[in-house]
Parts: structure tokens; C-alpha cells; sequence
């Protein structure tokens, strides 16, 4: 069944052709925009067109953040240039009014902390930290430097900066801004962060290096004050044996408001939506029951996590195990397993199954964020398709997260792993 | 060492930019062309800036075969409509004629030889036979579906066909033809021959099934009577204590005449002299003499293979181990070893120490065809580095085989994997 799965999903997979339509007919879709009410009824559309024996929404309320209009000038030496730049998710801009300041610039928090506060007060920090190319993995890079974008302005304006300006977290060797979370603590100012692509920040870095630059950020960012009404979109095969035993595969259907969210997370959508085809079209009726889950909002609150967290506990339901594909669209690797020794090692005894088709680590304690909420609040074990990694943090949060940087092939792959793993635990009874 | 030489590729390395250089300021680079002269020079070039002890070019006489100008019309119903397509390497044109004839289609030999003669006498056979995408390791599906591209003129011919025209070897969804070596058997005439993309391949298919088509060919691509003087690029470091012994890894520097041999063969070209750089860079001093080898003439005769193993005969060098890096520029996942299994067993028993950087699979019987004549008349062991295959025969041998698709962190994840495999070989005085 294994090798039927795999041909079935690379002979007549349609999770290609589901993420050109999510991509190009509805393109980025922050929660709670119009475009993420359109993506809910794709997903459900998408979900039924799998064969899905029935796809419902979960409601889920949703913060809802509007970027505006925004720029970012340079001031170096008497040339004033635009340059490009993206305003960081969640952020306050600057009341749609120009804030002008001149940069200090700095590596790290070690050097922005040693700072004598007058040097930083009303000034626009420039947080020049460089994504450690030297990590093989590069979800590592991120994690050792996403502090920069999520932190920075609480840290900067505890000591009065007025703004910050950030490198973003990439890999890329151009000049795409990547957006992403980022979040103030209490009872500090709300300053706005802007984030710039890797040739301009080596730019400014230059220009810093060698006299004074100032900056002049304008943008109308901001969070809405109410919450608005979204879903999760769920599809569900109900088991043969065990219809109480669930499993669930699932990926975000929001994306953050640039690009069109392909490999962030469109590729997990529709790979999800694919498991659902494939065991359908095989003729396959699982023993136990399988859902595809569209969480909504994992970009900026990860309120859909938390809504089919709370509703299984609420339902008193048992999942034998929660999957989540958000990684990018690229060729599978490894899946990941946070769960107990003694059912990591039932995975694990089986993974010569999956090495014919690449993926071959099953060592990494990964799930995902949207499944989070399961194992925090009822200990369901988790597991998270790990893809290679080398090229998503080019695109990630980007305008340059388009459809033509997924690999139909390498898009179906996923699938595969993600088809085989459920096979696997549901037909074999494991967990 | 290992995770030096990581370190010192993923962030210093200049094989990125050497490709860009490449690809970008020669371009495609067929053997005996102006374009292939070219590359000679920037491959001595870069060998040089890449610190070999010695750099020296290995004269080597190739064959010039010449496109010219092509063209492909079909007539469908009262429809005529040009389509785009590659005459295929070596293969005889119409001599600019046009060569008018109704389609035969067929889906393999099988279907073609059950054909009586008189259908297939002055016909334009169109070999359907479509890359099987079920292989989940792309180069099994070449394997399967070269033999149309090879061997279909002189089949046709042999029974009287006025020309070939067949669906490219790609598992691209797009209308990108792909070009690749064919050749003629004695004794029969020679009928050119077209590839189509699949999206073309398609539409052509449909229409055969409808009904009658006729094709028009025009080309005026030819084999020149004379060999032409080139050369193979070699760079050396000379070992320490076993200078006697070498350690080859190379690629080839010639290209088809399309697109701009980025991934076949410029990433293997660059990642053999960042081989030569990393060890430099590191103050490296092998125990055994390394070289790097930009062989030429691997689409389309394989004449510097063929040199550099019978300039090794003649001079009683003893080559421990030679590499071939010919699969693409993507991320490295396996090392295939062509060797006795006593050798194998020395390689693989450190193969642990390659699976953090993502290579685990040591199992495949691959080399590469440059190398391979060093196997058959010197008996050296050889290995191919095997990266994931995903995506190469979407972009091989067409005009979409181009930089922009080779992403800079697999290429140098490859040449760390080179890197790290004759180091291993080298200090550990294997094989």
C-alpha cells in the first residue's frame, strides 16, 4: 500500500493544480481580510472536490492586523533614497505621519544593551543581525535569529528609541523584506519595525559604517480593535474500526499579506487536502478516522490551533495522533515526532518503509504550531513533516512566495510521506 | 574537520558565484565551439583564484555538431500552427529543406514495430512515450525513456520513415523542449529528429487522435566532418605524504546549446573548484594529491573522459578514487559507489559522520559517464555524488536550464559533501 500511495499521488495527485488555484484565484490571505474568507470557501470547495465524507467549518475568531501604506527613506550623506521595505506583522506604524530619525546601528542585543541610553533615545535602531548561513538546517538560523523581529522594538523602546529597523530573517541572496510576527510587551511604546532584504540592509550596513544615515519611516499599520469571524475548514474520512480513534493532518490557511502563501502554507493545505484524495481514490476506508484540518490565523495568533484544541477536549475526543505540514512544499525528508519514547520507537521501527521514497530522518522533536495546543492541553502526540529546508527561507514571508517556487514533484512527495505515515498508524494500530 | 569544511563552504564559498559568471558570461557552451573555448578560459581562471598548486588544460579533440536554424509546423485539421521545438544533438537536419509528411503516432517500439511498412514508408513518426513520474528517483525515469530519444530515428528509418519526432524526457508541466544526445546506426539513412515539450507533445497527442496531422519540418543542424581542438581544465593540489595517489572529483564544462548549462554541468564545474578552494581556505594539506576536473565533450562524445583516463594509463598514475559530480545543483542527499564491496565497506562505515549534513543514502551504484572510462581501463574506484532529483528533468537540456534555477545553499551543500567524502579518503588513507 505504500507503493500504491506513492504512485497514486505522482501519477494523479491533485495538490499541484489545488495550490495554483489557492495561489492565483485567491493569492495572500491574512486572517480575517476578505481574502482569507475567500481562501475558507476554496478550502471547503477543495475538500469536498477530495471526496472528504464530510467537511464542515469550525468558527474561530480571528485578531485582524491592516498594513496601509508604507515606506522607508534613507538619508546618506545629502542623497535621499527609497529603499524597500516591509512593516512587521502586528506592528504600529507611524500613524500614516513621517518619523524621522537618525540610525544607530547594531549587531546584537549585547551591543544595543551596552548602549548608554542617550545614544538610543528618539533614535532608529537598526538591528543588523545576519542569519547564520553556517546551519545546515536552516529552520536552526531562524530560531537563533527571529528574536530580532519578534523582540526588538519592546527592547528598543524600553530604552526610548522612537523605531527599529531590522535585516530580515533570509537566506536569500536579493532584496525581498520578510515579514512575520512580532509582538510589544506590556506597558512599553508601541514604536513600528520595519524589515529590509539582505542587499539593502548590506547597504545600510555600509553606509553606517562609514557616516551618519538617517531614516525616515512612514506607514499605517496597525491591529483593528475588534476580532473577526473565521474557520478552520475540516474534511474527515470516517473510520472503519475505530471511528473515535482520529487522526489528524493539517496545515494554515492564512498567510501573511504578501506573496501569494505558497510554500507558507498553501503547499500544507492542499497536501493535506491530497491525503484525503489519495485514500479515497485507492478505495482505501481506514480503520480509524482521518481529517484534514485548514487552521485559520497560525500567522498572528494561532487562534485556530487553540479553537480545535479546545473543541476535541470539549468533545471528549480521542486523536491517536495530530500532523502538521508547515515546512514548505519542498521534498520531504525526515517527519518529526514529539511524543513518548515508547511511541516514538513504534514510529521509528517502520522507517525503512519510508526511506525508498527520501524520507529517511525520523529523529527531530517537530510538530508544528497549529497542533501545539493538542499536545499542550490533551497530550496528543504530534508529528511534523520535515521537507528540505535549504530554500525556504528565501521565500518565507515574502513577495517572492509564489506558486512557481513549488516543485510539482516535490509538492506530491510530501503528500506521500504525510499518506504513508497516517496508513501506517492507523492500519497497523500504533499509538 | 567535517563541520569546518561546512562552515567554510555554507559561508565563504564562491562556487555560487563562479556559476553566475558561468552561466551568465559564457553561457551554453557545446563542445568545440567559440562558447566551450570560452569556458576553458574561465575554468583555468577560476581554478587559479581558487588556489590550486598547478592548473594545466589536457588537450582533448571533440566533435562540433551545429544547430542552425529549425523550425516545426503543424498542420491540424485547416489549421497550421508553428510549435516550438530542439533538433536533437547529433542528429542529421532536413538541410533546410522543408520536409512535409503526415504524423504516425505511436506510444512505444512495441506499437511502432506491429506497424506494417507501408504505414510508416515517408511518414513522420511521433514517438509518445511519456517520462514515468511514478519513479520517485527522477533518474530511473530517464533511464526508462531515453531509448526514444537515442534509438527512435534509426528504428524509423530501418522502415522507411521520413523523420522522428518525439515527447521530451522531462517531467516538466510546461512547453519546454529538451535537446540530449541520439545517435544513428550504420547502414541506415539518417532522418532527423524533434523533440517536442509536453505541452505541445499533448496537444499533438489529442490531435493525432482526432484525426489526420501533418507535420513540417526544417533544420538545418549537422555533424561538421572534422574534430576540433579542446581541452580538459584540471587544478591540483599535490598531496603531502602520498602524492602518488589522486583523488579526482570533476564535471563537465560543455553544455548543450541551450539555456545555459546551469545545473548540467556548470554546478558540478564550480563545485569541484570549490573542492580546491575550501581546502586551500582551511590551510588543508591532503595526505594524497587532489584534483579537480572540468572535463569536456560529456554531452556529445565523451572525448574527455576519455582522455583524462588514457593520459592516467599511459602516464602509470594511481588514481585511489574518482568523483563525478553530474546530477544538478540541488541539495545532496547520497554518494553512489562504483567499487568492490570490500571498498564500499570502507566508505560506507563512515557514513554516519555524513547524515547531519543531510547525505545518508550510500547504497546506489552511480558514478557518472566522465568518470566511467576510468573504471574500465584502470579499474579505479569511482563514486557520484546523488542529489535530490526532484527537479532536474524539469530544466535539463532546455532553454530553462538556466542560474536562476540553481539555489545557492544546495549547490554548496554538494560541494561540501565532495569535500568532506575526499577528505575521508584522503587522511583516513582509504581505498
Amino acid at each position: 500500500m505504500f507503493h500504491k500511495i506513492s504512485d497514486e499521488v505522482l501519477m494523479h495527485g491533485t495538490c499541484y493544480e489545488n495550490l495554483r488555484v489557492l495561489c492565483k484565484t485567491v493569492g495572500h490571505r491574512l486572517s480575517g481580510t476578505p481574502e482569507a474568507a475567500k481562501a475558507v470557501i476554496w478550502g471547503e470547495q477543495a475538500m469536498r472536490a477530495a471526496g472528504a465524507d464530510s467537511v464542515w467549518l469550525q468558527p474561530v475568531d480571528v485578531p485582524l492586523w491592516v498594513r496601509g501604506r508604507e515606506s522607508l527613506y534613507l538619508k546618506i550623506g545629502k542623497k535621499t533614497k527609497k529603499v524597500t521595505a516591509l512593516s512587521l506583522g502586528n506592528s504600529e506604524g507611524t500613524g500614516g505621519k513621517a518619523l524621522t530619525a537618525p540610525i544607530v546601528m547594531v549587531h546584537s542585543f549585547d551591543e544595543f544593551n551596552a548602549l548608554p541610553d542617550d545614544v538610543v533615545k528618539d533614535k532608529i535602531i537598526f538591528f543588523n543581525y545576519r542569519f547564520r548561513q553556517d546551519f545546515v538546517f536552516t529552520f536552526e538560523g531562524y530560531g537563533d535569529a527571529v528574536k530580532y523581529r519578534w523582540a526588538s522594538p519592546g527592547i528598543a523602546a524600553k530604552k526610548g528609541a522612537a523605531g527599529v529597523i531590522i535585516r530580515s530573517m533570509s537566506t536569500g541572496k536579493d532584496d525581498f523584506p520578510h515579514t512575520g510576527g512580532m509582538h510589544y510587551p506590556d506597558s512599553v511604546k508601541k514604536i513600528p519595525e520595519m524589515a529590509l532584504g539582505n542587499n539593502t540592509a548590506d547597504m545600510l550596513e555600509q553606509a553606517c559604517e562609514k557616516g551618519k544615515v538617517t531614516a525616515t519611516m512612514k506607514s499605517q499599520c496597525h491591529m483593528m480593535p475588534n476580532m473577526v469571524r473565521s474557520y478552520n475548514v475540516i474534511g474527515e474520512i470516517k473510520g472503519t474500526e475505530f471511528p473515535e480513534r482520529i487522526i489528524s493532518v493539517g496545515g494554515h490557511l492564512d498567510s501573511w499579506d504578501v506573496g501569494e502563501g505558497a510554500n507558507d502554507d498553501g503547499a500544507g493545505c492542499v497536501q493535506s487536502i491530497e491525503v484525503i484524495r489519495t485514500m479515497k481514490a485507492l478505495g482505501m476506508k481506514p480503520k480509524c478516522t482521518v481529517r484534514a484540518v485548514l487552521f485559520m490565523n497560525e500567522e498572528n495568533g494561532l487562534k485556530g490551533g487553540e479553537a480545535y484544541a479546545d473543541s476535541a477536549k470539549a468533545r471528549h475526543e480521542h486523536h491517536a495522533l495530530a500532523i502538521e505540514t508547515d515546512a514548505g512544499g519542498f521534498t520531504p525528508r525526515g517527519i518529526g515526532l514529539v511524543m513518548n519514547k515508547y511511541q516514538k520507537e513504534q514510529i521509528q521501527h517502520y522507517k525503512y518503509l519510508f526511506q525508498p521514497y527520501g524520507v529517511y530522518d525520523f529523529s527531530q522533536e517537530d510538530g508544528g504550531a497549529d497542533i501545539g495546543p493538542m499536545r499542550k492541553k490533551l497530550d496528543v502526540p504530534l508529528a511534523g513533516l520535515i521537507p528540505d529546508s535549504q530554500r525556504y527561507f528565501d521565500v518565507h514571508h515574502t513577495n517572492n512566495d509564489v506558486f512557481e517556487n513549488v516543485n510539482h514533484r516535490e509538492l506530491k512527495l510530501g503528500a506521500v510521506a504525510l499518506a504513508q505515515l497516517i496508513y501506517l498508524v492507523s492500519e497497523h494500530e500504533l499509538l
